[in-house]
């Protein structure tokens, strides 16, 4: 089961050539996934913070169509694997029927000192059931 | 022969944990591929974006260790690859001794229209002189 | 009448002090003009860009107290003035009932080259009924 | 005497009309603020942040022309006034002879709780001579 978030690209994301400039896609996947915590799994970001964090430790992305100012994109965020104190993500985003992105991240959870710490029984319930495999 | 760029971590660059915010990283990868056109390719991104421009296509990054806020970073730039109409680029950062993130980037160079577009001579000869391997 | 836009303060938009980076507000000021503009106003920026903009020729913000990651703004523009070619709003934000920040913001109606042009009529009367006094 | 800060135009900093989107005018304005106590002052922005800060407390800015990719920006900033916990810093940036923007920032010095803090006489010496009037 994928978790869905609908992003219209606004006028900050777009470069002089008038698409998304790359950087600010990675934005967009990082707003994603504090969704994804905050709804799905039911952990904001702001609370995770506090005792620790998900950084990225690995991402990959490849670009296969520009989107244009006012575009309306869909991210959908699926699970491809969980690991003891890691996950990899999948994240694509679609403009109606057109991929404009795929992207593979890999976040590992950790606590106040940046040590990985195994993932907590609720969260990981939760990883599992957005597992797309 | 590689293409250095060395950068301070500015405040802006950081985030709630004290670390650059991985989307951060990107614009950093963008600018040094930016400044190595416009140094060492001799051609400036702003001319080339004239006529067409190096859309990015495809990156990924592995991010080793955390940068902090005042750390001197030192970007490295070198080709992997050069195609007929595209480029895969080598970007790694290093602070002193320490890697703190690698990354591989391909782009595309392509016309006013967004269609690939073969290398001018004067810039794959370019690129071929930072040849990594 | 108010034009409000809510806004949950992301992880992105926050500085190494856990409170958000302040240029980061200007980017929320910005996003707050774009949908009034698409929403209420009926002409969304990215149509207006096609014919020209409304570039901000003159901003001042005073930040009364930090926002912090997770926080839960609510924005609000209304128009403190409107011009032949211009419009001054007002955009403040509030967290539960504490003012955040206020600015007031100059932004001019321009054609593709970048001169100033009167409003159209459609414009006009749609910024007329958001004047806040 | 003023501090100066040389900044080419990059590509990150254009919107799709091609200039620089105003919001990133305000982190050139804070990179030039940092730089400014790393370099002039003598206290790195990343040894302010471990006891403290400067928050901005208030800022306004005259956008006067725009500024286009590659353009060589020189920023200069010098203090109007200096009060006993805070500062007011005029910012502007030119491009050859024309005039960019002016920005008039007041900054407040705070410890690490986020309450206003004297000035330490080392930082306030140097803010002074920089005063411009």
């Amino acid at each position: 089961m994928a978790f869905t978030y609908p992003q219209k690209v606004l006028f900050k994301y777009c470069d002089p050539a008038g698409i998304v400039f790359f950087p600010r896609y990675f934005e967009l996947i990082n707003d994603c996934i504090e969704t994804f915590f905050g709804e799905a799994i039911g952990v904001p970001f702001e609370e995770l913070m506090k005792v620790g964090g998900v950084p990225t430790v690995e991402i990959t992305a490849t670009f296969k169509a520009p989107s244009r100012h006012g575009d309306r994109l869909l991210l959908s965020l699926s699970c491809r694997r969980i690991g003891r104190t890691s996950a990899t993500l999948d994240i694509d985003a679609h403009c109606s029927e057109e991929l404009r992105f795929r992207a593979t991240s890999t976040i590992v959870h950790v606590d106040r000192s940046g040590r990985p710490e195994v993932w907590p029984a609720r969260i990981k319930d939760k990883l599992q059931s957005h597992l797309n495999r």
